[in-house]
């Protein structure tokens, strides 16, 4: 039954072949990839606005234009850097991929860590920020917004389970949905204001002047915590392989594609909430408050609300393609737990979807869903990630000096000197509200990856046999001596199919048992010599049924007589069970007896499946009555 | 160092005839037992209080003295019936035995579960009280409650994990401290009271008038809060075999000093109370209050928090004595999983103790720490209990008619009666404030483990054997034909030793090996060829390398020739690893993999170890690079 609902949930499993078939071209790939980029403008400009409304009131809307402006520069010399990676890494330019191969293993280790972190961000900004769009809607459900974003996740987490191509298609119409509907609102807005209605002005309170070296700090603050926008532009040049071929240019196409999108509805938002001033309230998103003075609170207010939230859950949905795929990349090459280089039954990476749904439902619970405690750990890792992708670009091109290297170096250093004055931006000023966290983290998770691949080498250095060795080797004649012990608890069915395949492995096979009292021990030898076999039952005591230290103890005694280099195979049964709560019933004193034994390397465990019939097969049956 | 870590904290294991030893007499034996039931002097009296001031006021003191009258009329009739149960059952007469043998089992599986809630509940609200006790001497760390809670539970833990004996020790000096504490405040209040000081009386809200049925009402919901002081007057009966010999002696000596202690420090602090009449102040518990009012701010008032503190905190570990044992008794007998009957390496019942951590730590989170919500779910459990024990003795006088059967079944039915009815006024006056969910967990509970002995019976019943049946099986000749397939990755010291094992084992052998593609696949063919062995290599392709579905499938292929009765062995290697950390690199896709083969009732997994080296010691040695 378990099987039936995974199958039922996350589908059948496809063939390797089918992988293929669920690349993407720029109308399915669009809708999936840019989500993240372009669902910030439900909250960019309002992070923007929290951290000057309260300190410059009314002037805060000015100097919101102003800093919108500055990151759609920062945009558009993204979208030219990146259109150049596209280009150089049609296998999937990762800041991973491209930091190491230019600047060396530790850079990009260092942007495997910093991005990694960022798609668990992104999730949880995103998520958190989705029961915003909902909850602005239908206040009622306001103190339920975690369980809301953790019901979120779930779906997604499913979603994605399924498999990469399927997602795509069942969140593009929605994408395109809110993308319509942003667009409207401006268009209406801004119709609107220039009809000339009356806009209500907010009441500020007084807020005393500030010096201007407190309005640069400000300006920053606001302008770090605009970043926000940016993440995910780099979404396109992780995913070529996904797109169909020609991948290059589906992938070109659709970044220009994002941009532009960007460009028009985090502009044109800001542009708004600069003709409709409104003030952030609790549970209650600038976005929805504009959406409300531009078509009242109707059935465009609620369309809106809805494919907001949507968006914000594709977005969380971006990182979920991402976040596995950058995992296993780095897994693949041994800076990750290997398990997590593995794909799941519908070619997704199912680890690292796990994963990243536990890590950022984590945050989500710590941080209680609140979009602003969360906007203070973000982007920040994405921007150490465009450093290092923008300076591997700059150092290909000085290696490589290809026709026009120049022009392409300067677009790539730009970028990267640009966007390293942001890190250093995003560091500084939002330290206090979180980044510490990252700035700590990243290095740690370095370090932790580092070590992880030492680890993998020396094991593989420990193992390797050069071809001169293997000459060497003559398996037929280098063979153990090789030995059977059988523990049983009583003579019954499984005991005995235990012993008969004993009898095949080998001809030095003993049973071993331990008993309670010298009562049970007589009962017990009395049982196993109706067998008339010819394998030596062995009992020794132990009052609380121990037996992994009386078997210890017996091998090295005098009467086992191991010899160096005998291998000795001890037979454990495993009861397969019918339901699933059955597994708490069986089996543990057999895991835990596995492990002990296993630390002691002369020794191999095999484990014998016995396949128990249905409780009530048996309970109803005369014939295992007596 | 992990083992080392543990062995700091739990001490070394001891060996099983040290289990006498563990055993005590009065002296360690009533600290020990007694805490459960003395403690409650810190909450219970308050308790009574919460439920009547705020609608009669000052009239509370008043009945607070009536209300504990009746607890201590209680306290008396169960010390009486309990004598004859610890007379009667000198190996544990605990509720579950008792009701079992006289009632039948379903009598004794709901005492078993009854017991089971109210020894958690135990935990939960003696951990939540002790924090109270400490927080209202130093009211700065108030806020960190549940963290302190936590705190006491894991040093509990601990302490029990190191076995019974210790704990004991360990504890009762501070028991002790705590009586003395109590009893000289009792002295000292009532020698004040009566010198006569000036005591300020609180000033109470105006409350409106009650009607006498509403009088009524209230006293029982305060009658069933004070019920609470009862719970762990059943201790000593269970834990009769834990005295030294002559241990019906020593037990029934422990029992009557118990309620003395309880009459004396639970009808003393209710005097005190209605001397010193105090309020319920958040954060400041009624005796605390109290002890300011008769010592001042100063030494002995600490002195009096701190033993409260100490004692609640060892209440907590009578329920970590009694609920493992209570539970093992039911394991053996299979109504709740076996595991959970095995000892662990200190005699002590590992595996219950750490359940019982668990889940009460989930309640104090759930309840943040709040002993008042908490109350409202506790001693239901316990006197459900009481009444199926007192049944269960009074059965068993009826039926054995012993020398003075008549008197004796008096006292036990008597008991019954009052506990019945009690078991009735809380389940009806707390339902709303908890006690509606263990009235529904505990049938609950029941249905479970009817359920879990069910299963273990099905079990049982399609293993066994008769013996007829074993003497027409000759296991050496019935054998199966015995085939092995090692699965291998690459041709390294780990694939040869599996090559080697499956030699010992089988003539009939096979290496397999899934391959990503045709180049892979030709490599590992020719480095195979240099081993020169007559062991055939199949190789299978599969686009990422998984290995169940191919190697399932050349099973069931013509290519392998499988036959009926085959048992088929797969030897995968498990890596021992120098760090715990290097458990989450490796053995994953083993686990996994072997968790899918033994599905299959005619594959055998076995497990060979590989001890792998410090990873230091590779990389820093030049043999190990080339």
């Amino acid at each position: 039954m378990t099987k039936n609902i995974k199958r039922f949930l996350i589908g059948r499993p496809l063939k390797n072949e089918a992988l293929a078939e669920e690349r993407y071209g720029v109308m399915w790939g669009l809708p999936i990839l840019s989500s993240d980029a372009i669902s910030s403008v439900a909250y960019a400009s309002e992070e923007i606005l929290m951290v000057l409304v309260p300190v410059i009131a009314a002037a805060a809307y000015t100097q919101l234009a102003y800093i919108s402006a500055a990151i759609i520069g920062l945009l558009v010399l993204l979208t030219l850097s990146y259109r150049q990676t596209i280009e150089s890494y049609p296998n999937g330019g990762g800041a991973y991929v491209v930091a190491k191969e230019n600047l060396g293993v530790l850079a990009g280790v260092t942007a495997g860590a910093a991005l990694s972190v960022d798609y668990i961000l992104t999730v949880a900004v995103s998520i958190s920020s989705a029961s915003d769009a909902i909850t602005s809607a239908f206040p009622a459900i306001y103190e339920y917004r975690v369980l809301i974003c953790i019901g979120f996740l779930i779906l997604i987490m499913i979603g994605n389970l399924r498999g990469i191509g399927e997602s795509s298609k069942i969140f593009s119409i929605p994408a395109y949905a809110f993308m319509i509907a942003i667009l409207s609102m401006i268009v209406v807005g801004v119709h609107r204001y220039f009809t000339g209605i009356t806009i209500p002005q907010p009441a500020f309170e007084q807020t005393s002047p500030i010096t201007s070296w407190m309005m640069v700090i400000l300006i920053l603050r606001a302008f770090s915590n605009g970043c926000a926008a940016l993440t995910g532009v780099e979404a396109v040049s992780n995913a070529v392989p996904n797109f169909k071929e020609p991948s290059t240019k589906y992938a070109k196409r659709t970044l220009a594609l994002l941009s532009l999108l960007v460009f028009t509805l985090f502009g044109g938002t800001s542009l708004l909430a600069n003709l409709y001033p409104v003030v952030h309230q609790p549970g209650r998103t600038v976005l929805s408050q504009i959406a409300i003075e531009i078509f009242g609170q109707g059935p465009m207010f609620y369309y809106i609300q809805i494919t907001t939230m949507i968006i914000l859950a594709m977005a969380a949905n971006t990182a979920f393609t991402g976040f596995p795929l950058l995992i296993s990349v780095m897994a693949k090459e041994g800076y990750v737990p290997r398990q997590l280089s593995m794909r799941g039954d519908r070619l997704s990476y199912s680890n690292g979807i796990i994963v990243l749904t536990a890590v950022s439902a984590l945050l989500i619970v710590l941080f209680n869903a609140d979009v602003s405690k969360l906007i203070g750990l973000y982007a920040i890792g994405v921007f150490i990630s465009f450093t290092l992708s923008q300076s591997g670009m700059l150092v290909k091109w000085t290696r490589s000096k290809e026709k026009g290297w120049k022009n392409k170096a300067f677009v790539n250093g730009f970028g990267a000197v640009v966007t390293a004055i942001v890190v250093v931006i995003i560091a500084i000023f939002k330290f206090h509200e979180g980044a510490w966290i990252v700035v700590l983290l990243v290095p740690l998770m370095i370090f932790a990856m580092m070590k992880v691949k030492k680890h993998y080498i020396a094991v593989s250095r420990q193992l390797r046999m050069k071809p001169e060795e293997l000459e060497t080797i003559d398996i037929e004649r280098d063979v153990y001596r090789n030995r059977v012990i059988v523990p049983i608890e009583s003579i019954n069915k499984s005991s005995i199919r235990a012993l008969r395949f004993a009898r095949t492995i080998s001809d030095n096979v003993v049973a071993f048992s331990v008993a309670i009292d010298e009562e049970s021990a007589q009962k017990l030898q009395e049982r196993y010599k109706l067998l008339k076999t010819e394998i030596p039952l062995i009992v020794k005591y132990s009052p609380y049924r121990k037996v992994v230290e009386p078997l210890l103890k017996f091998i090295e005694s005098a009467e086992y007589d191991y010899q160096k280099g005998d291998m000795i195979t001890v037979i454990l049964p495993q009861f397969s069970v019918k339901s699933w709560w059955h597994n708490f019933l069986h089996n543990q004193t057999r895991v835990f007896v596995e492990r002990e034994l296993l630390k002691h390397k002369h020794i191999v465990v095999s484990v014998m499946p016995l396949q128990l019939k249905r409780d009530d097969m048996i309970l109803n049956n005369p014939k295992y009555d007596r």
